[in-house]
């Protein structure tokens, strides 16, 4: 044992393995081998009766489906005023499914039907006592993929022009969410959640294609912040962002910005839309997400750098503000390097 | 000892003390506590005559602080052309001073001679046999306080439009810049530098007021980037962030893009240009980044809960692509976990 130990390598516990993503790497030399898809983001009008919302996103997703679309974005919010007043009212007991949920069971069926992949926007979830900020994305066998809980919670005073606490109501969810698709690997975050570029960074860092962000920014921080984060997040990971917003009805009682939005690898803006609703369609091509990278090859070196840094160390980067959680991936952490530094002490290293 | 020990405490080392900014904290609610001065980009013409460049850079300076500038900031590489070919021929000994580097002396006298920062650009740098490019921040003493060399070169390739290979002829950087002055604590970056986030990121968590990025970008990544890159370090950290770039020569070699801009601690852009030659004279007043994080307080916790958790496990964040460096920070990473597990060893923590 003593003869083949390399101190070296024991110092550098070897690098998480990436899973493979689900999606052929595709070379933009080699057209055979590209792939591309449409996506499409529905941009919905939202209204007070449940019964409309749902039938109104189903028509909108056989609609997209019908124009070609594969990936199919609903908005953050979209069977539900935005409200802390309605939250607890429309939400539904996603774990339960069926009669319990029939917003999520409107959009697996759909999925199934339509052969299609579905980002589910979000919906208010039920969960024994306490509400989160859902989205959930089904495969087109209509099976629940993956259910993201909105880690950052919108909790904003800018005094005079927006002040919204969903604490009040809602409990932060405590995972970042990357899901393997038929359309590739993509990272889901929802509205504040853009924010946080270290949750972007992560998802990159995991071998993500795409992030979807279903969002209703505001009529103070969209114009502020809305594309600009986009742009951001896709530069800086070079990758491709989607959003969808609400479409905006000035009538309600918080009015979102709209302006659904489809970013390419290099931050530049593919598709997008003003405030009405709409159903943007556009073309997805993941083998410009390597050329982009070829061209600047240093920031995917960096990004698995690192990743493989963070790994070594086993360190699970804080994605989110919450002391509570801090705390307890703090002691994950800990307790993973103390395994490791009791394995290498059995070595004897020094 | 053992009555006193607290495992929990133990487990978490105490979070690295952040030093005390140098700037009185400012408050955006008391006017009389608000710290605003002004700063000065000087987009220069550079050419290919090294004293016509001292000359004319020292000329701006005096400009800039004839018009109230407590903080002027020069472009990247300004006393030279921006070329492979120039750089070992215009290169400085800037450790030696004097008389081997005329363009640093220059910045010294000015700096103190006018009582003012000087953030001076980049040159490029000799240094035994290996050259860097390089940038030095001067107190109001005339006193070198900080030397940043660019760590991510600029290697970047894309067809038809723009390559360039620094790498050629440079050496990277190795370590993060920031520095205490008289007009807040500043981190530095090279224009490509711009591009990776957890550079900046680092400099944030470590109570940077204002990020400076001497930069020259290209008719290609210029109208791509440069503003969005500059933006999304603001908006992202919630802080200042300075450019300055060289004015546009289209008969040089290289073309720069120019656009030297301030950007505000909410993303925006508080002062900007063109191509062309000039001073840009622009208002900071940090108190804005106090009210800016009140708004959106989140950010700040997270930034805060993030360093602490790298500190927790004394990981230094890789900010470089570098294998080399990255295999060393790895290294000093783990030789200082393993000193604390040591000790957590001896207080008998399983």
């Amino acid at each position: 044992m003593a003869s083949a130990f390399d101190p070296e390598k024991a110092r550098v516990p070897p690098a998480l393995q990436l899973p493979k993503p689900p999606v052929t790497k595709a070379s933009h030399a080699d057209p055979s081998s590209r792939f591309i898809f449409k996506i499409a983001l529905c941009q919905l009008s939202v209204t007070a009766d449940k019964e409309r919302n749902i039938a109104h996103a189903r028509k909108a997703i056989e609609d997209a489906a019908g124009k070609g679309a594969q990936l199919v974005v609903l908005p953050e919010i979209w069977n539900s005023p935005y409200s802390n007043d309605s939250f607890p009212v429309y939400a539904e007991d996603i774990d339960a499914g069926g009669d319990a949920s029939p917003s999520t069971a409107m959009l697996s069926e759909a999925a199934h039907r339509l052969q299609i992949t579905i980002i589910g926007g979000s919906i208010p979830e039920r969960c024994g006592d306490r509400l989160y900020n859902t989205c959930c994305v089904f495969g087109k066998d209509g099976k629940l993929r993956a259910k993201h809980r909105k880690i950052h919670l919108f909790d904003i005073d800018i005094p005079g022009k927006i002040t919204f606490v969903e604490s009040k109501t809602l409990t932060a969810g405590e995972n970042p969410t990357i899901v393997d698709t038929d359309v590739g690997r993509i990272g889901i975050g929802i509205c504040y959640d853009i924010r946080f570029q270290e949750l972007a960074m992560v998802y990159a860092a995991r071998g993500a294609h795409l992030l979807c962000y279903p969002g209703a920014f505001n009529m103070t921080t969209g114009p502020l912040h809305w594309e600009l984060l986009q742009r951001a997040r896709a530069a800086d990971n070079q990758l491709y962002v989607a959003t969808c917003s609400p479409a905006r009805d000035t009538g309600a009682g918080y009015t979102a910005w709209g302006h659904s939005t489809l970013v390419g690898p290099f931050g530049e803006v593919l598709a997008t839309t003003e405030h009405e609703e709409t159903i943007i369609i556009a073309e997805i091509d993941y083998s410009l997400i390597e050329l982009r990278r070829q061209f600047i090859p240093d920031k995917l070196a960096n990004y698995v750098e690192w990743v493989h840094a963070v790994q070594a160390q086993r360190v699970i980067i804080i994605v989110r503000g919450a002391k509570k959680n801090f705390d307890q991936t703090t002691a994950i952490a800990q307790k993973e390097m103390h395994e490791y530094q009791h394995q290498e002490n059995k070595l004897g290293v020094q």
